[in-house]
């Protein structure tokens, strides 16, 4: 039987990545992708993500989640906290707990009567806001979670856990992803073209400098 | 510093006795009750928490879960589907993939910001329909995924996990939420009275009978 594989597909620079991961992995024809849309305040993330998946050529399903939105506090659903703001420990405001958990959990529950096994995310401990649920100790811990929950075998494929933003650059070069990059979001404040400024603009734009590969974001 | 409980509170016999037995535990003051509105089809579910959390004097928040019926193909939230027909292996399709896991997530992610490290379940192991998200080694393993990915401590207390239905309805007699029982549902197919002919009015019966107690909800 042919292994088929569900990408979580945020619309950003890793997910898309992984995408292109998937299709080279699986073959294009089994992959498919999934969105949330769960209250984000840029709403130009689900615009980008449906363009990434059309431009794959891969189905992508658009899930809500209204309940992180319910909960309040964090600065992706509410426009009352600022990205700037960290107000727990080490802890940025762009933390929303559980949300990673939360995601791979759904994207198992949509797997799980259609018999896919793979769950491919774009999570890394690499990433500057150190989100404890992107860790591969919680992704472990998680997938034996799912496979005792669901009685089902899931592999969560973290192809970027322990790449730099250059070297995630790089895998993107090499899987022909880069021009894919130009219809990705990655700015915390919502801008496009990006702001250039915040936490994220700014990482991305390390990673490419350090790929030495001209970022098609900013060109658009 | 006090400790502080949350309790998952669906508005059935089981989780009604679990926030008697957490009140018992951690003092009223300090237990409040979370209930999710996924879109049981069952709305009473919703009033009946509602009342039990009346009763008990204690603070109820409702969170909204909208991908359950996104996702569809189960008997609590899907019109469609019929509870009697089972269509996975032991699975009825009462079975909600990770149903469990969300709400308890989503429930760490609550107590969270509020400093909250006890989360009470009424999951049972002895529970008839043998869902796997229920079972203790699957929590467990949750409580480890929520601790790494949300680096707090969170106890899962499950005071029911290896009770019988009928050693359930003693504690509750021992912790004085019989009366509170004529406040909750169990039907599955939404009936008040019950239908009494589900295997949810059944096994309910069944507990009651084992404990030579008469349920309350009989006489409403």
């Amino acid at each position: 039987m042919t292994e088929q594989a569900l990408v979580v597909l945020s619309g950003g620079q890793d997910s898309t990545t992984c995408l292109w991961w998937a299709i080279d992995r699986f073959g294009r024809e089994n992959v498919e992708t999934l969105t949330f849309d769960y209250g984000q305040r840029h709403r130009v993330e689900l615009q980008c993500a449906a363009a990434v998946a059309d431009s794959a050529g891969v189905v992508q399903t658009v899930l809500p989640v209204n309940t992180f939105a319910a909960l309040g506090g964090n600065a992706l659903t509410d426009d009352g906290v600022a990205v700037a703001g960290a107000d727990r420990g080490n802890l940025p405001s762009t933390f929303v707990p559980g949300r990673n958990l939360i995601f791979l959990t759904f994207a198992a529950a949509y797997c799980w009567p259609r018999g896919i096994h793979h769950i491919v995310t774009g999570v890394a401990q690499t990433d500057y806001s150190g989100y404890p649920d992107c860790r591969e100790e919680t992704l472990a811990a998680l997938a034996q979670t799912l496979q005792l929950g669901m009685e089902q075998d899931f592999t969560i494929h973290t192809p970027l856990m322990n790449l730099t933003k250059g070297q995630t650059v790089l895998l993107a070069k090499e899987l022909g992803a880069i021009d894919a990059m130009g219809l990705t979001h990655t700015c915390y404040e919502g801008q496009r073209p990006p702001c250039g400024a915040c936490p994220a603009c700014i990482l991305r734009a390390k990673g490419f400098a350090e790929a030495g590969i001209a970022d098609p974001l900013l060109s658009v």
